[in-house]
């Protein structure tokens, strides 16, 4: 998406250690119409893949919830987005599964009610990076657990440096990203 | 707002304390289309209020964000989610509050970037509750010590036993809610 690598190449802070800080459009500050226009780029290619009915989009708090949002909407489909903590008012009973963030340097349990997935579920994973695929590979476990069927996994960015994409080749599904980051010489490429 | 009113009697469960869980359609599923639609009323009550141009609609992180997001869509306004925790990748100088969350039981600083909020800014405050204020306060603080002018707050649910209102009646800007949750002999009752 030639709008979205611009962006990134305008915007993007490589900070080191393989991490572009996009905080300017994706993760701090959003922008809603391009979010708009890259969840339907997103759901278009998921429809050429062959993607027909969603019944919910999963996503983990917090930088996956608005293009998931603009995802979901764009299905006729209801959004999830998985909680990272306990919170007093977590009454129910929850799927849960253990990501570890790089970013942040530390490991969480994603947790999703048991009312709001189930078998009768088709189910798209959205959410902002793919990088080690840590964070969609459990978001995977838990529509797995649910007896859902995963139907594709998109992300905004994807770092293939880091190799997500073959944690995730295991679960069946088409993983969708609108752009690439690669990292060349100490500089940064982004390519479709 | 009559649509939630109703979503409110039918799927909030009360679960003690003065809390009530909206988890199924507003902080953990969330339906796009109805929070469209909450988006839209809200922003039309906030120009019917004499709410022009708004350059930045701002919410804090998590469950604020889809109808922060929907409301700086129907603005032409970029949205920023206020962070709750240092990540790795914040490396750039922010603005600071603290706040502290009743469900939670925790007190957290909120932070946004100052690259992305200044004098020139016209901002809404948006988030899903009005309890008692606290997130809202700090968030007036940050928009305060920007520089910016904070042109009104907006939520989807009050709960006036918590006082919220009163704590915002110093920072002048018209605060609109779209439902009102009131505990009277033990039930629940929700009126505009």
């Amino acid at each position: 998406m030639q709008e979205l690598i611009q962006k990134i190449e305008h915007e993007g802070e490589h900070v080191g250690g393989g991490i572009v800080k996009v905080d300017s459009f994706l993760n701090h500050q959003v922008d809603p119409a391009l979010t708009e226009r890259m969840a339907k780029e997103m759901s278009e290619r998921f429809r050429a893949a062959g993607v027909g009915r969603i019944t919910r989009v999963l996503t983990a708090e917090v930088s996956g919830i608005p293009v998931a949002l603009e995802v979901a909407g764009q299905f006729g489909a209801l959004l999830i987005y998985a909680r990272k903590s306990q919170s007093r008012i977590m009454t129910g009973t929850y799927y849960v599964a253990e990501a570890i963030s790089r970013t942040r340097g530390t490991s969480s349990d994603l947790m999703i009610d048991r009312r709001f997935l189930g078998s009768q579920d088709e189910v798209l994973i959205v959410d902002d990076f793919l990088a080690t695929g840590a964070t969609l590979g459990a978001l995977a476990k838990l529509v797995a657990e649910s007896g859902a069927r995963l139907c594709g996994i998109g992300c905004v960015i994807e770092k293939p440096a880091e190799g997500g994409r073959d944690v995730l080749g295991s679960v069946g599904a088409p993983v969708i990203t609108l752009a690439k980051i690669l990292f060349e010489d100490g500089g940064l490429r982004v390519v479709p």
